[in-house]
């Protein structure tokens, strides 16, 4: 495990995507939201995601000189063709758009087809705060997840995000249907540990939190059991419906590789609406009052969403991004 | 146990609001809408739910004759102040301006505040699905969930909706925080059962599926352990900054009754947008890869959201909508 400075981490991500034969302006806004994203201590969905990226890139799902394109709109409401382009870059660049709507709308809505994986997706969560807009996006992905009651996969685990700006640090939560990503359970198991709470279903049909029991049945849990599964059935519906773009059971019938996804991006111009004064009172008081709870565990505080992340990226700016050795060799070996 | 008319439920709702002083069109929507949510099978938040909205009306928490009025707005959104109406007229009507708006914007949002417990989420998830319109709405709540990590209750339970338009029938999630409200877990306690999964932590800080152990704490489980602390959280301050309202932290401090909340409201015109073919087709095929699962229990079909309100809403318009003798003495006594 080596710690890699952000600006050679970008650096060297971009070198990669040139080589791949990417245009200039998209190896530069991607190299920087990989970068950032592994800054933020979100590896599965940077740094670690790189290789397989390069991989979609090679297999030709990913276009990588591809602009989204607006298509229609209404309002403050755009749908948008991603024609198959760069996912990170396709969803900032939508967001852009729909930061750019809640300017004259006061809410703005980017509906956007046809794109691929955006890694993390708190990424257009904290470019909305950025703006002092309020955030709300989310993707389908591929079916990954039994809907409740089910055995097999037909539901995607279609992260959500809200974003709420603040001065001393945005608030974010990002967060999949599934309790717990593929990715987790994985490294959990390598390991031969456990999950902290139960992540799905073993093969006698009880609740475990034993990640090999659970990939015999793939019976991956929803949050909130028959919730999570309801809310992921919702958001793959308005995403499709939006965007005119691939449901998850359509995105499905394209092969086992993920691509060609919907995703709703959408902003509201909080400061403009709430002012700065009140927006800054109101979030701070309800972080401080969060900050005063009684612990479970006297040890361990209670946190907003988002105050992990920030903490990692002031860490991980200050002394470099932990990178697995074997990571980064892949990465400069391309 | 009596089976008691539609009409007759409505009738008698109105009937009570207008003994208490209720104008003759908020009576009439107020009690058409708690007359729906009782024949949806929603009763905790229907029929049983009255009494105490009755006892709030008396206690002078709710101005039955207020109407809620725009405040300010820009394009295609909207604050409103509920000045402490009826909780379920008030949403009602916001849900209508923000279907209005969404005709001209695409998108349209509108942002309430100093309201009061609108009742069931759904009633206005199927309002903007009625409309053709996609749905997407949220309140907050008085602190009744600990946070991750935390003891006390400083958090909402903050039910969040989201409807999609069908022909057939609409496609509703309609989801509180809290993996059970507390009326659920009381009913269990009564009957000395279990709930199906875990729902709080017990005195050792076990998880627990015993109502009377989780009632000894209060711990009660948000959906996802952590995520649905943290969506908790920014559905609150997302509410709070758009309506200028009260947050859940600012609620609580008005004492153990819960008034002068915040809602918002979101509708975008899903039919004008994707058109009706599109929409028809993308989401019945969704529906029916659905119903073509593999089932955990051979006995028990997987149903999409808003299926069984759907069912159980042709049946209690049939055969009349069950009520409990001691609820409907009580209503009629008023």
């Amino acid at each position: 495990m080596a710690r890699i400075q952000f600006s050679e981490l970008e650096a060297e991500f971009k070198r990669v995507l040139l080589k791949k034969g990417c245009r200039e302006d998209i190896a530069a806004t991607s190299a920087r939201l990989f970068a950032e994203t592994s800054c933020d201590g979100i590896y599965s969905h940077g740094v670690n995601r790189f290789p397989r990226v390069v991989e979609y890139i090679d297999k030709g799902y990913i276009d990588l000189n591809a602009d989204p394109v607006r298509v229609e709109g209404i309002g403050g409401f755009e749908r948008w063709d991603g024609n198959l382009g760069m996912g990170n870059v396709n969803a900032k660049k939508a967001m852009d758009r729909a930061i750019e709507l809640a300017r004259g709308h006061g809410i703005g809505c980017v509906a956007l087809a046809n794109t691929n994986h955006w890694m993390r997706g708190g990424t257009y969560g904290w470019q909305a705060a950025d703006a002092g807009c309020i955030g709300i996006c989310w993707t389908n992905t591929q079916p990954n997840m039994p809907a409740w009651g089910a055995r097999d996969r037909r539901i995607g685990n279609n992260p959500f995000i809200v974003a709420v700006p603040r001065k001393e640090g945005h608030v974010v939560c990002d967060m999949a249907m599934a309790q717990f990503s593929y990715g987790q359970m994985e490294s959990v198991a390598m390991k031969g540990g456990r999950l902290p709470v139960p992540g799905g279903y073993d093969e006698q049909g009880n609740l475990s939190t034993d990640p090999v029991e659970i990939a015999k049945t793939w019976r991956v849990l929803p949050i909130g059991f028959w919730k999570g599964s309801s809310l992921s059935i919702l958001l793959d519906l308005v995403a499709t419906v939006l965007s005119g773009g691939n449901s998850t059971y359509r995105a499905g019938k394209l092969g086992a590789d993920e691509y060609a996804l919907s995703q709703v991006l959408i902003a509201i111009d909080a400061t403009q609406i709430a002012g700065e004064g009140f927006l800054a009172t109101a979030v701070n008081e309800v972080i401080a009052d969060l900050h005063a709870s009684l612990r479970v565990d006297e040890a361990q505080p209670v946190f907003y969403p988002g105050e992990i992340e920030a903490r990692v990226r002031r860490e991980n700016r200050a002394q470099g991004i932990p990178v697995d050795d074997s990571v980064w060799a892949k990465i400069r070996s391309f």
